[in-house]
């Protein structure tokens, strides 16, 4: 991985004030993936005590376009299209971790996906999946 | 609208600490439909100063959860399954708001639908369109 | 509607050697809003009897494509990059309708919408809603 | 693989006129996978001349389909839910091919997953990604 790009995603990670406001830090850069990573905690919670269907989509959708980001030119900036995502488990855990990845890179779209996990100890729970599309401008 | 109904969405949006954590207010409850409202704070942002796409998509999910609700019977739980977002605009402006909208009541699946817009003003730009399923528990 | 872009959808349905194999026929264009029409036949059919859900899509795209056709320029044609459909109720019926939109038109992507029918005499039954993004070329 | 359940997906791809009226064929069955293959033949264009974006959709979907049919009990039954379709390249080649697999098994709801290829001698193009919801009744 170029450095340049490294250096990139992580001063675009640093400006996201929704990802700190989670709790998110960039977890692992490299060329089609990127991981991110946020403890589990109080203020990210719905109504049943599992951390929000949109706090797998937020982290999912960032990981995925940084995922893109490191198949475009230096000088690209990645906007989402749209995204899918299936819930598959509820979010239970000590640490989710987003892990984006790049399904077809073009010129201009690029169609990503996403899987985002539940961490206890040990253990690892599957517990979303995204489909989507970054277009780069 | 039942009373009955109306004080359980109250109750189960103030247990969602994600939503207070975003700064998102319940707005509106009807039968079918529910609006959910939060300024568009330094605090949720993504790296080019927009309203983050998780943003929109987390608002658009409960308000869809909770409209879902209001066509349910009185001790009935829902879950997201899965939802789509097309972004239409950038999130930019002073507020908000997430309409969610059932598109089909069942039994065990509920297909929802919701529109994010952004306001500036009296300008109402839409922002966002949710399609996606609930289940109840 | 501009009579040049009447004849350029129908001379491109025309060429839709899969929408002749459906059964399918434009039935109504106009600014925004494209719909088609397909007897629901025995050769179109899935394991249970009803319509193949891949009917309800082929016929929600289309229509749904041409839809965005009628906001762009003469010279411009158009893909789909993706679609969501949701499936609401069994396809059985007499007929099968695909009405298309257009939700929010650009210059490169323009996010459209699909609602599907299956008519039984005077009943229409909602069976399928689509949500995608049609690219111009 | 139990032979009960092969004999089963066999039968029930047999009563598919759809599948018959597109040319696909069941091509290989395996417990969480299983894949469909027709000709790209000159009744399944759109426009342009290439396959179809609701064949690649209506492939995936049954070989989806009956990729969860392979991780259900005997007597269940298996409809679609709600499937997003990506599409990839253009489908152009002599024969298209639709591999199903299982992301997530559950008691009632299945998340699915498809890719579709485009065959031209020995090379293979990835056309089209899926992602739904299985429902078994």
């Amino acid at each position: 991985m170029d450095q340049t790009v490294i250096d990139k995603i992580k001063a675009s990670f640093a400006r996201q004030s929704f990802m700190k406001t989670i709790g998110a830090e960039l977890d692992h850069i490299e060329k089609g993936s990127v991981s991110i990573r946020a403890p589990l905690s109080d203020h990210i919670l719905q109504q049943h005590g599992f951390a929000h269907a949109g706090v797998a989509f937020s982290m999912g959708d960032s990981a995925a376009g940084y995922a893109a980001l490191t198949m475009m030119p230096a000088e690209a900036e990645v906007l989402t299209t749209e995204i899918k995502i299936n819930l598959l488990a509820p979010a239970s855990g000590d640490t989710i971790i987003a892990e984006g990845r790049v399904i077809k890179a073009g010129s201009r779209l690029t169609i990503i996906g996403a899987d985002v996990f539940a961490i206890t100890g040990e253990q690892e729970k599957h517990i979303a999946i995204l489909q989507g599309t970054m277009i780069s401008s």
